[in-house]
């Protein structure tokens, strides 16, 4: 047994080295962000990189410094490109300076935000009641962060699957449950609900996608019949998935309409607004939410339109209790003791599959304490307003077209060269987007709408100006004429 | 529509007064981790912070420095606590100092790893590539990085249900599957095997505890049985949960007995290593995980043992098809343009629920190349040492009884006064652990080994010395004879 006098530990054997590691670090982040707009967007991984995937783990020491010039030189000019005011890929927020200094206030105090009682829980709670407030949900209701959409859909769904009154599927499963249950969404819902319908073993087949009208809405009269057939056929109908803002094109489900078949059939109403829910941040967009205030589960990002630092989602559910129920399980070493540090009722690990969970609330708090809603709430008009404007541009312009409606802040749209067929027309679409990538000059995605290839603007960033919606639709315009004037381009 | 000159962003108005905020917060951080052996190990929130829960949202902008000046005030005294040297509860980690500046560095990139081709992917497949070399997980195998074995457990026991050769579990359901799916773990197991069993649609009561042997792990011969039963009632057995590290006590199951049951039985073989598994990083240690290399699926976490900051947890999959094939997902705005930002094979969205995903592989990448696994695991071994050191002193002292077997780091114990009820000597010995907490002392946790309440002691804690394990069994002494001689404390 060695002696106490040889007993080492993992913190800095000299304090004041590291100390000005570390602000030499912080300089270069706050430099990184400062001047991200003179950056290529994005630039692809050089080889060394991707060959690194292949290094033996590290068996002996390395100083802090050593390791921090070879994160500056192989990793740091390699990120998503998010940061940057013409992403304009996927739905990903920009990030925010204060964040970088909250995520590292997060980890000095490093706490375990499963339980107990400490300050990260009673954060994480006012940031919950927070967007309790926001949505006018009520008091009883209850909210855990999580990752993202993706996980609060899971978590949503299974509190709608576990609450159906004549069954314990926590108890006994679904192999046992009387009838088959089956959900609804809309053809243009996120692939997340397939997911978590899948990990609660529902099964994809008994999520029934409802076609969507011109506004890529959902059908309400279709899922009305669709409801009312399977219940002739025998299954059990439990759930309806609303969209604020879907994916593809931002559509928004006639919310209200759904929460009203929803009560009379006697369905959970779950509400998917991983973006466009903070929508209801901006007063004059906040109509086109209307009903998202009557859902059962609500779903949402922070990470995308707040524009906090990845990652950082969220689950509301109107009954607390029935969320509680559907995962709570307190055994006897998270005994609550009544004082000290293992007190606090309702601790987030009864809400969630997780019982290790990061101080994820600081970062929110931080930036709403900052920033509050109301400029949140202005940079959202701000990027509806872009979306509008580079409508209009596309509309200028003969060798563009718009393939979508713009119902936010996502612009669906082609570069169109007559006498193509299809096929060409998809690959000159794509890559047009994967030109603009690698130059570095914008960050734009790609999608299908209606079968066709588009180019998807997705505009959730605080940095972006309207200099540079004319900077990208310039080179997309000087990337399609370069490719058709070539012939269409071979390689792939 | 507003004019471009009027747009704005989140951006600091002031770059440089952001920086000299962002600066001290890094001294308060730095000073915070130096001296956090002055402090208290844990405080409790004070009533103004339990009720800022209940603060309105925050509508206008406040200057950073005043935020942080709320949060230093406010919010940083009340820290968990794991990251002091005395303590004890529950299986946490004490965070390093270099991850207070890996974390602020991930935020400064904001990647979403959910997939596309960026640095953060690489670094991420990088680092478990590292885990596969570490428990000898084939070249095929998958892994992917997750808040912790909570996640973990649910993706791999989802990737075990999905695997049933003879359904389409993930398109049909389980409600239509023909037999009833059941599994195995031991008495001792943690919930979160629970919970992930209960998520996954199959049924807690699906889930069969096996008793333990005295040294609490479990009994493979009556788990034989068991199968051989279940078989006979027209069960269909698809997966055994094995323990590396209970939480309790810390009990390591037979794993390689367990593998080649699995195998002659054609089940899934799952282990959850939360804590025990990275005893693996010591030379002295590794045999006690013998068949762990055997596993199917590995879940374990980086933020208890190796000392990373709050979250991160692993799961591995010896075949990654299967891992993929459980719960890939490409819609058509995720599709892959062979070059450009969306390009790369095997995104992490592929491989479990999560398509948001934090840089959480950066933490783990800088303090494995700082610290190397030899000293990482050099602190694993002085941590079981100190166990060792704590059951002797625990042996010397006529007052204290050691209630379980000290397999690894875990010590369960009992403060023992002659005369008393169990039910007194359980309050009793939960009054001596809140009395702790709230002096400040020390902070271990209670759990219940073979029906009583016991003082649980968890060395996971790269900054607990000797002397802070005499400061521990001190105190315990001193609060247990002060309430004894006070007679039974009244107050609840």
């Amino acid at each position: 047994m060695r002696k106490p006098s040889d007993e080492i530990s993992l913190d800095p054997r000299d304090w004041d080295a590291f100390s000005r590691a570390a602000h030499t670090a912080l300089d270069d982040a706050i430099e990184f962000l400062r001047t991200v707009d003179q950056r290529p967007v994005w630039q692809p991984p050089p080889e060394s990189l991707r060959t690194s995937t292949n290094d033996a783990v590290p068996t002996l020491e390395t100083s802090f410094e050593e390791v921090y010039a070879e994160f500056k030189n192989t990793i740091l000019p390699y990120a998503t490109g998010n940061t940057h005011p013409r992403f304009f890929g996927w739905v990903h927020g920009a990030g925010l300076a204060g964040g970088i200094v909250a995520e590292m206030l997060a980890a000095t105090m490093n706490s375990n935000c499963g339980g107990r009682d400490h300050g990260a829980i009673y954060i994480e709670k006012e940031v919950v009641n927070w967007c309790k407030e926001l949505f006018g949900f009520p008091v009883e209701s209850s909210g855990l962060l999580v990752s993202g959409t993706s996980m609060a859909n899971l978590i949503g769904l299974g509190v709608a699957r576990n609450s159906r009154a004549e069954a314990n599927i926590r108890m006994h499963g679904l192999k046992n449950h009387a009838r088959t249950l089956v959900s609804y969404t809309s053809a243009e819902a996120h692939e997340s609900v397939v997911r978590a319908i899948e990990i609660l073993g529902l099964g994809a087949a008994s999520l029934r996608k409802i076609p969507v009208r011109a506004d890529f809405a959902i059908d309400v009269e279709v899922l009305r019949n669709a409801i009312t057939e399977d219940r002739r056929a025998g299954m059990e109908p439990f759930c309806v998935v609303g969209s604020a803002g879907t994916v593809n094109t931002g559509a928004i489900d006639p919310l209200d309409q759904l929460s009203s078949l929803c009560v009379a059939e006697n369905l959970w109403f779950h509400v998917d607004g991983a973006f466009g829910a903070l929508a209801c941040l901006s007063d004059s967009l906040r109509s086109r939410l209307t009903g998202i205030e009557r859902a059962d589960s609500l779903a949402f990002d922070f990470h995308k339109w707040a524009q906090i630092q990845y990652d950082a989602g969220c689950i509301l559910v109107r009954r607390g209790d029935l969320h509680r129920a559907a995962y709570s399980m307190r055994p006897s070493y998270l005994h609550n003791l009544g004082r000290g540090l293992a007190s606090g009722e309702n601790w987030p690990c009864e809400f969630g599959p997780e019982l290790s969970r990061s101080f994820r609330a600081l970062k929110i708090w931080f930036a709403f304490k900052e920033h509050g809603i109301r400029k949140i709430g202005h940079i959202i008009e701000q990027n509806c307003e872009q979306a509008q404007y580079l409508k209009h541009r596309i509309a200028r312009e003969p060798n563009l077209e718009l393939l979508a409606p713009v119902s936010l802040n996502i612009v669906c749209f082609g570069f169109r060269q007559p006498g193509l067929e299809a096929v060409e027309s998809d690959k000159l679409n794509e890559d047009i987007v994967a030109d603009l990538q690698e130059l570095g000059v914008a960050a734009p995605s790609t999608t299908r709408v209606e079968g066709r290839v588009a180019i998807r603007v997705n505009i959730t960033n605080h940095r972006t100006r309207t200099a540079d919606l004319n900077v990208l639709i310039d080179a997309v315009l000087s990337a399609g004429r370069a490719r058709t004037a070539a012939g269409i381009s071979p390689e792939r």
